[in-house]
């Protein structure tokens, strides 16, 4: 999508073809920097420091790591290395162990000397189907839009509401959540997406506010609280999120919170749906409260907050006492009961067993 | 309730009795400071900012308010323009319509000779009626937190979660939401408590934490996000909330967030109290959801994030990105269909007409 008029994307093979290069999302929105990832061990630190994130993105991280890692070293003990390194950086999105087992397969067959260069043209793949993939998630969560459009009479705006960030930055481009909500503002329907700031690490106020608003897509920031409250009073048509796993029967690992939206969704009656590329369902999961492992991350993350002072300087605030101890759950999951329906690169389906076999009839059978 | 060891209130009368003094919340937690209220715009300034916050604790300093008022002018203008401005400092608390009526109805028949001593006896009798309110709301709510406790088998922790800051710096002291939790803890049950952030103003990250923090009992800073995946866990035993306007059928108005806390409760079969002095309830009003007034806040109070820097200076940063718009909405209600119980000073009760009725027979019959 665009930064101040430039198309960009959030990771791309640098100009010398000697590294990746990647958007800096822990700098945004104070400051735009990319960051050059020429080895394993820094392809590695940029997923678990959060310098890339969102499930697509970090699988396509991953497939860029494996690459680097073999340009130092391409033996088989290498390739193994890197898989288990990069394996260990990040626990729930299923995108990274996606990746990183196509990127086995394709290259552990290969002789040495070979590996390099298709873990290359592999991450560029890898890469391009992910932008591929969600210019087809927008293209199907834009007709829900319609619709929903269409129900209100065209009258005054399409009120969206969204949690954490699944825009472009998320993923290589378009992004899951916010691909459709692109495409219906390109598309002229006057779209106003509630951005909840998604504590601890304010995903929404930094990434998705900023990325709208280079888009140029109205949008107003709340707090994570606020959200029950507009929708009890009629504010918001529709809910988007993204996931980072969805178990075979359609449950959603998303950002910590998301489940409490959808209670509010189903409380009040507006539709909320999940935008998930296909990598991000594990097939050899049920029930996602039970089996999906849920990242415990840094209390520092809510006890410290970075913004701008009025200089304009960078800084880091710490805003709990000395002394009180902060717990940091990263993701929650939301059952499938609370999904109105998932928007895939093949279509949109409810969220079950079934609805996502009807589109993925392939799997039907198959011993997970 | 302690703070460094010594008992404190959240508001007093200076020993010079020539003024009110209160504990700047806004300075909480990285300085306790106290300001000292002198006059009218001073006490209406202190209740506008959020120096003095929570229900009771407005209630409180609007009592002394009409007395600093009526110190510079006992005329009868001068008692209903005092009444006006207080009136007009915050929409949502219902105790500050209660003691400014209350004050009304003492001060208007009096000669304004006798005005000043009497206000300032009713304050000070406001005062010491909400701390005798609070201890036995924390006397009922006890038998709650021992039965969940007795329920657990007496193993491990007894873990409760509560939104905002319910303590008694919400109140003159002891707290409604924190009264059960003190008692409990100075009971000797091992109680741990999850304290919602509470964005925007971080109420429970800067004040529940601080107190809890002073008067020793466990706690851990989460999220507002985090409720819903602890409760899906089993690990959170009981949520206790505070209330800033509860209707005659039981809905209740409190921090926003609060009805995403209730809806992952009832999800989760977790039971979900509500303490709340008598003088919170708001006799005229049924529907809370469509009736109760809920006050819009400036959007920097989202957008701009206070606390310390690393050198020990308080310092505030801008979260958002520039050209961001945020809303603030201060509050939401949660229906009296989540609430599994109302703590009040007389006892326990349904939430609900006929529970309120129970405890309050002398309300039966009115025409509100």
């Amino acid at each position: 999508m665009k930064v101040h008029g430039k198309p960009m994307r959030s990771i791309w093979l640098a100009p010398d073809a000697q590294a990746a290069e990647a958007i800096d999302q822990t700098r945004l929105p104070h400051a735009l920097v990319s960051v050059r990832l020429t080895t394993l061990d820094e392809a590695a630190h940029a997923i678990r420091s959060m310098l890339v994130r969102g499930a697509p993105l970090i699988g396509a991280t991953a497939a860029y790591g494996v690459w680097l890692a073999l340009r130092a070293d391409a033996s088989d003990g290498a390739l193994e290395h890197a898989l288990a390194v990069l394996r260990g950086t990040r626990p729930t999105a299923v995108n990274l162990h996606w990746a990183l087992d196509d990127m086995r397969q394709l290259l552990a067959p290969l002789p040495p000397a070979e590996r390099v260069a298709a873990a290359l043209r592999r991450a560029e793949a890898i890469s391009d189907e992910d932008v591929a993939i969600n210019r087809a998630i927008g293209a199907h969560g834009l007709k829900l839009l319609e619709d929903a459009w269409m129900r209100k009479g065209r009258q005054g705006r399409l009120e969206v509401l969204t949690h954490c960030n699944a825009g472009w930055l998320a993923t290589v481009d378009f992004g899951t959540a916010l691909s459709p909500i692109y495409q219906a503002h390109d598309a002229g329907i006057p779209v106003h997406v509630w951005v909840d700031e998604t504590r601890p690490r304010n995903q929404g106020a930094q990434l998705t506010a900023w990325e709208l608003g280079q888009h140029g897509v109205p949008h107003t920031v709340i707090a994570d609280n606020v959200g029950g409250h507009l929708m009890q009073h009629g504010q918001v048509d529709l809910c988007i999120v993204g996931t980072d796993r969805t178990t075979a029967q359609g449950d959603v690992a998303n950002k910590i919170g998301t489940y409490l939206k959808a209670l509010a969704a189903k409380d009040n009656g507006v539709p909320f749906y999940v935008a998930l590329p296909s990598p991000t369902i594990d097939w050899t999961l049920r029930d996602g409260v039970r089996e999906i492992p849920i990242e415990q991350r840094d209390g520092t993350e809510l006890s410290d907050v970075t913004g701008r002072l009025a200089s304009g300087e960078v800084a880091t605030v710490r805003i709990t006492p000395e002394g009180s101890p902060a717990a940091n759950y990263a993701f929650d999951v939301t059952p499938a009961r609370l999904v109105t329906a998932l928007i895939t690169e093949r279509g949109v389906c409810p969220a079950s067993h079934d609805g996502l076999l009807s589109l993925f009839p392939e799997r039907r059978g198959r011993a997970e």
